[in-house]
């Protein structure tokens, strides 16, 4: 046998949930990767393997902060996440970054595939970083992340950082599957400026404004008391937690500690009194539903054959010979009947 | 034959699409009352009829102008609705109010089923109120009132106002249905305070302060420049159309001229620029595939029997033995060979 085909065969083998969960286990980070890289996969070889896999790990999961970080482009999001990743590896945490990026869908890769944009983290043994999840709807990419992050609870890192980009719908994806929700923001900007629905906000457990250093400083803290204010207003939490905010700059290593101590503060609260737990349990049965709609509709719109009755409709609602109803209700029927 | 079993009869012989059709196409009030319950109808039989008699209205429609009117409750819609729509029915049009209420969807009827709200209009002959369409999910509600514009219209009105409150996702549901949208507003509220979606205000065309009478007349002047100035920072709309922001008194019939000016000229500039047609192309694709999706959603989740099987599986997530993702296709596998 030729020694290429050897290797492959070899790293095949790797590919079952018994080899990788023996590994994983131990915080082995090959096999953590490797082990994404299974969930991650169309293949139905890959699927059986991979849903054996996280089941293996689901009762060694659990036991991490899960923590939502989003905010739009240019507020410095990698630098953040570099520099206070940095700080709980001096604190003696394990970190993983995952992220989900909806700009990968369409372009099959961004800013956030990039590796390089937190070289620190990356070289860590203590830290894991994976860029964005591949899929073809962001729902599912979000379902993939959510099993990523039973596996890296599994592999023993007690901090997990799920990023997203502030632009829109996959805020609430990632806000439905943390503990903690944090928003990052650039003062002298309204929000309106910074594209930020409203929604958004009122999801945020914590507003942190980056880029408090220089000429910043000064207007930063007064966004930050803005903020304060302001956050007062929204209803309150399920959680009794009230919202804050407060600056840093991670350039200048600023105010960092402050952000953890407030994380720390919710978690240690949140954990003892029950609510993350709970929240977990809302969590899942909510994703199960989520997932569940979004493989009814791909069962239709993902199909080539009713992609060209969809359009034949289309055309024939256009045309006014029906209504969008009476076509839609006429599709479906056949749809069924099929 | 008894003569409540002949007029029983009777009455059951005119809810025939044929039968409908030539009287509505009259501009008779009472036929398209009936035709509005024969299309909002679950019963099969009507479906059928209904289908038809939509179809022959719809070369027929077409020729109003659409307005949606949203605004959270207290703001005065229904006084707003009957001032202007009075205004309109001095101008000699003919004027349609349609409602879409997701509160009755639980309550099965509220506030806006009672004609009380408008004497006014309810009793004039070139105006036709509507309250609220029956119907078990909001989609469903929408739909239906889709198709009764097109009866409306072909009933020879000119102008449509489907009203609903400022409070979720009814707006955009409306948005979607009309060629122009209408938020109103009191000025001495932050929108913060009225609960209104920052996406809700940039799908407005128009925004207008309400209840600006005696002593409130400065403070609406002052809330109507604020929106005017905030209103640049929203995205252009594709309709090239700059959303405008001005005050009213309905209790007082002041400004409500003005208010109709400004609808007019977007409708003139709109109509004859085509953006009005291309628009409302655009709509129905959009309907085609929101009625589409509600249809094989339901299929599901209102089936009693995979109602059953869903709360099973929210059992065993909850318990650990599998996660949200796997459940879900463990599921939908089930449905799918069933």
């Amino acid at each position: 046998m030729e020694e290429w085909f050897k290797k492959r065969h070899a790293r095949r083998k790797e590919l079952t949930a018994d080899n990788l969960f023996t590994k994983l286990v131990t915080g082995d980070k090959q096999a953590l990767s490797s082990a994404i890289t299974l969930v991650e996969s169309a293949a139905i070889v890959h699927k059986k393997e991979a849903r054996k896999l996280v089941k293996k790990c689901l009762p060694h999961s659990g036991n991490s902060f899960r923590i939502g970080i989003t905010g739009v482009p240019g507020v410095g999001k990698s630098t953040f996440i570099e520099a206070f990743g940095s700080l709980l590896l001096q604190m003696g945490k394990r970190v993983a970054v995952l992220a989900i990026d909806p700009s990968s869908l369409s372009s099959g890769g961004s800013i956030l595939g990039d590796k390089t944009r937190m070289p620190r983290l990356s070289v860590h043994p203590n830290a894991f970083v994976r860029p964005s999840a591949a899929g073809s709807t962001l729902g599912g990419v979000a379902a993939t992340t959510r099993e990523c992050i039973y596996l890296c609870e599994a592999a023993g890192f007690d901090v997990i950082l799920i990023e997203t980009v502030g632009v829109g719908q996959s805020e609430t994806l990632v806000h439905s599957m943390v503990d903690f929700f944090l928003l990052l923001m650039l003062s002298g900007a309204g929000d309106e400026l910074q594209g930020m629905k409203r929604g958004i906000m009122e999801m945020a457990d914590l507003l942190v404004i980056t880029k408090a250093d220089g000429y910043n400083i000064a207007q930063a803290e007064v966004a930050a008391k803005t903020y304060n204010n302001a956050l007062h207003l929204f209803p309150q939490k399920e959680s009794n937690w009230v919202a804050k905010a407060t600056t840093c700059s991670a350039l200048e290593d600023k105010n960092l500690e402050t952000v953890w101590e407030i994380l720390e503060r919710f978690y240690r609260h949140a954990r003892s009194n029950g609510w993350i737990g709970h929240q977990r349990k809302e969590q899942d049965k909510q994703w199960l539903m989520e997932v569940l709609k979004d493989l009814l509709l791909k069962d239709f719109f993902q199909d080539t054959h009713w992609k060209v009755k969809l359009q034949e409709m289309e055309e024939l609602v256009r045309k006014g010979e029906m209504t969008s109803l009476q076509g839609a209700e006429l599709l479906f029927n056949s749809f069924k009947s099929s």
